[in-house]
Order: C-alpha cells, then structure tokens, then sequence
C-alpha cells in the first residue's frame, strides 16, 4: 500500500508530465507568452488534488525564428505545482537544468 | 508548380492540423474555456500567412466528469482561420458534423 | 526531504502524465494500434528511472468513424510503468475506469 | 468554391500540421527511432485521401541528453504525404532548413 505522501508525489508527477507532454510544441512568442502561461495554469489547476500551479515561460529563450515566433520547449519551462492528498501536500518543479541541459522535474 | 491559391490552402490546412493536434487533450472546463480560446488564437496566429484565426470551444460539450473538468476532444472545437499568401485569401474551418460524428476540416 | 519512494512515486506520475498527454489524439485502427503501443512502450521507457512499460490500446473502443479509424483517447488506454530510483520500486497504472468514466492513474 | 486541387493541398497542409504536432515532444534515440517513424507514418495514413506517408527522424539530430535520450523535434523530421482528391494527386513535404532554422512545410 503506497504512503499518501508516495500518492500526493505521483500525482504531482502527473501533473508536470501533462503539462510538458502536452503544450510543449506550442507556437508562442514574447507577446504570446502571458496567455499561454494563463492556460496552462487554469488547465493543469483543474486535475486532481491540485492546490496551486505556477507556470513562467523563459521570455529570453523566445528569440525569435524566420517567421517571428518560436515553438514551446521543455527548456524554456519553470513550472512549480502543490499538491494536497488527504491533507499531505507536496510540491514539485519543472525547471531547466543548464548543467544537464535538462528540464528537470523535481520534489522540493 | 503549385498555383498561390493552392499554396494558401495548404498553409490553411497546417494550420487547422497543429491547432487540433496540439491543443486535443487539455484539461478544459467551462471557467477555462476562454483563456484556452484566446491562447489557441494567439498561439497559431504566430505561424506564417495567417490573417486571423477565431476559435470557439462548445460550451455545452464540456458537462464535467467525475472530477468536474473535461479534456479537449476535437468534437468540442470550432475554427475558422483566414490565411493570405501573396494576395490570395483562404478561409477554412474546423466544425464537428453531428452526422458522421466526425470533426470536419474544410475550405470554405 | 523526499524519501526514495516518494520521489520513485513521482517519476511513475510523470511517466503515466507523459504518456497520456503525448499520445492522445493520435489517429490509430485495430490496423495500427499494435505498432503504436509499440512506439509508446518505447518512447516511455527511455525516460529516466524506468524498469518497464507495458501499454495496450482497447480494440473494441476502435470503432471506426466515417472514415475508418479513431483518434487515441484516454479511456483506450490501459499502461503499467515500473520505476526503480535508487533500488525502491514502484508500479502505476493508467486504467479506465467505467464508473467514473474516468481513465484513472494511480500506484499499485 | 475551391478547386480540387485546393482541396488536394489543404488536406496534404492537414496531415503535416497533425504529425507534426502531435508527436514533436515524444521521447526518441537512435534504438527507438524507426518504430516511431512507423508509428507516425501508420497513423497519419489513417486520415482522409492519404495515398503515401514516407516519415525519417534524422539520426544525427539524435545526440542524447544527460539521460541517454532526446525529444523529437520538428527539425529532426523528414515527412512527405501524398494526398488523393477525387484523382487530384498532391505532395507535400516537411524538411529542415537550416538557413532560416525552421522546419519548412511545402507542396512540392
């Protein structure tokens, strides 16, 4: 039988590989970015056992390509989400790691 | 050699396929389903030859499951992208034909 | 701090959000499902921490729409990841859940 | 109303925009490229008035991460699809171009 903290950890691991798996390959630019932010957050934020997500997309990897825009990339995520399981609560990040050239997930 | 109105048309039909396949799969609900509107408008309004994109999730698709939010099924959508490539106006639109259960891409 | 199973707990989230976000969507048949489980199985278990994946699409959810196949959903899932971090193991698994009409991830 | 030529392309536009970003962001490496290259040439040949789908992820591309793997990106992908509309025949080709570092969609 798994821990309701081993729970609260699995399902914030869902919740970060949802949100990469499924907006990474976005189109987004800078003046894009603040909206794309938004629905990520209110949609992450409806799954289960969620207490709060935070979502910024890194503005200085948005140079722009040929066509002025550039496509969402795990790099260019930071991305923290709280989770509470039958009052255990548990946090995990999403975050760029240059060293590895990276986007880790983590438990904090 | 393909003629501009043709090239505008496939740039039309890359636009309704990255929307769709992008976008299929995020949590959505009816207090969301604005801010995932305008980041989907946003986000392939980025992408070459578009003039404008309009895009509509039905409201009355997202009756919410068992932990009260949906995820995004092509069904749900309406999209109408103006694409102008050289001069040459399109219009396409995705919309879900009730007949054949399917949701349609088509030149308008 | 985590203990060794909670974060093997979260890469078992991680791996079941992944999944589910990445390949939703797909166009798949009875024809093609056994080379896309394949390529999900594959996929998922390049990711770190992994022991084993196993994925099955639900053939008798593959009706076919008006033109003659469907696009992955959440409810033709059924996946098992197992994680090993550090010599703690871990199952999860990605299963529909009829009552709820939910595709239900949790620990084993 | 469109030609059928238009058509022809908007469909081929279609097929690229879908494969494209449906399966950009999937885990790859060299051992498991060419079942994913299978898995995206069977699923977008499901689609409507496909005839062919010819799909390669650049080996090259494939250096791995810090854990062994990468994530398939556009620019990784040579895809070509053969579109039938009503005798209407049409290819379209997506294809890195490393002068503008953008992975070109046209018809050919």
């Amino acid at each position: 039988m798994p821990t309701q903290r081993e729970i609260a950890a699995f399902e914030a691991g869902i919740k970060l590989g949802a949100l990469y798996h499924q907006f990474v390959g976005s189109p987004v630019s800078p003046k894009t970015a603040a909206t794309l932010e938004q629905a990520i957050t209110e949609s992450i934020s409806l799954q289960p056992y969620v207490r709060s997500v935070d979502v910024r997309i890194d503005r200085q990897m948005l140079e722009e390509n040929a066509f002025g825009y550039r496509e969402l990339e795990g790099r260019m995520i930071f991305a923290e989400v709280e989770i509470e399981y039958r009052g255990e609560k548990i946090k995990a990040r999403l975050e760029y790691d240059s060293g590895t050239d990276y986007p880790m997930m983590r438990l904090l």
